[in-house]
């Protein structure tokens, strides 16, 4: 059972997509668990208030100390094993690699889960989305790892949280179910390889599947996917 | 006025998210309308598939043609100038230099929409989430995006969707009021860096606000933040 645990101003936008589709079948087979916390919940005085303005001046709100520290600890107080992680541009970049590092599945042995690495890993992971303006630098010092999703910019962590729980729960073994998904896409090989697939109808308004992927002959067929196989960027 | 269409099997998974936070205040203020379009709605016979096996051979569903361009060309109907974004692995990776172009902001002109960069671009955006198994390529045919969101797999392109229009909407002048956020942040202005900030309290469980930040001296001040910027991955 591999828990999440977020902790958002906005849990009525992230919920949602955790309640509905693969994730939520992750759920009903019982081999993860979704939690939220509204920091609003953790605000100081009559209005709850999370975020003040920066020492030396400058634009924008950041998160306070109290408000982040409180919601994390009444989440630890229950289990002191949780690791925090913090969307946050100044984090190492999200990979596919990191993401099976953080499912406790290796490279070399596929969807089978490779115990001696799972006993390293946290089964509780407590997501902190960040306010769209910034935070206040101590927090780092209740953060285990920092997460960037890449060179963008966005409106707060919510979506970089739920970025990082779907590529991680879709690797954990049961979660796809029989169809091997997982480990055949590009990334999960290291290879980053991407080749062109077909499905019915033969003929879509004049554009015909190539004809050798209906040719029966599998050893001409991975010689036309490998040769035609685009490396991802 | 910004237009952004969802095309997905799963909208209850990304409509609240559009429905929250700055997204609906991009709504309310008129800037920016989002829409949703189920595929199912567009699905083959009695079951209303929308996928099937590849020809070929290999494991997972492929995303068919069919509904696809029904989905697409039943937004194009009322909009022929919307163009179409396609979430996927072998997509160029997203930038702030392309949330930038896409919400029509130059890098020189700040907040200040640039007209004659703007009449370039589409004021309406489709964004087909596919299927976590893949699609039929000759869906590419019908495509005039190709985005992809870094080196890792998703169950879905509905969190590439949704961060797609997060990083444009925000950048839409009026979107986060006068607080010019947007353009303060890392990434906005090339230079990807980030200085620690602090605010509130002083003293928090004996760790310091930096004193040269309380010295009032704005030069030293940028100085020390100079010096102490990391830059972003």
């Amino acid at each position: 059972m591999m828990k999440f645990t977020v902790i958002t101003l906005f849990p009525e936008a992230v919920e949602p997509y955790l309640r509905a589709s693969m994730m939520w079948k992750a759920t009903e087979k019982g081999l993860a668990e979704f939690n939220f916390v509204n920091l609003r919940d953790f605000g100081l005085g009559p209005h709850k208030s999370v975020d003040d303005t920066p020492y030396g001046g400058g634009d924008g709100m950041l998160l306070r100390c109290e408000p982040v520290f409180d919601a994390i600890e009444s989440v630890k107080s229950r289990d002191t094993e949780a690791k925090v992680i913090l969307p946050t541009p100044v984090g190492e970049i999200w990979t596919q690699e990191k993401a099976r590092e953080f499912a406790g599945v290796s490279l070399t042995s596929g969807l089978e889960t490779d115990s001696a690495f799972s006993n390293q890993i946290a089964a509780h992971y407590i997501i902190l989305c960040p306010h769209y303006e910034g935070y206040d630098e101590r927090i780092l010092s209740i953060v285990d790892y920092k997460i960037s999703l890449g060179k963008f910019v966005l409106t707060g962590g919510e979506l970089p949280a739920l970025t990082i729980i779907d590529s991680i729960v879709r690797l954990i073994p049961g979660v796809l179910g029989g169809e091997q998904s997982a480990e055949i896409e590009s990334f999960s090989n290291g290879d980053n390889l991407e080749y062109p697939q077909y499905t019915k109808p033969y003929d879509f308004r004049g554009m015909k599947v190539p004809d050798i992927l209906l040719s029966g002959n599998h050893g001409e067929i991975d010689k036309w996917r490998a040769e035609h196989s685009t490396k991802a960027e």
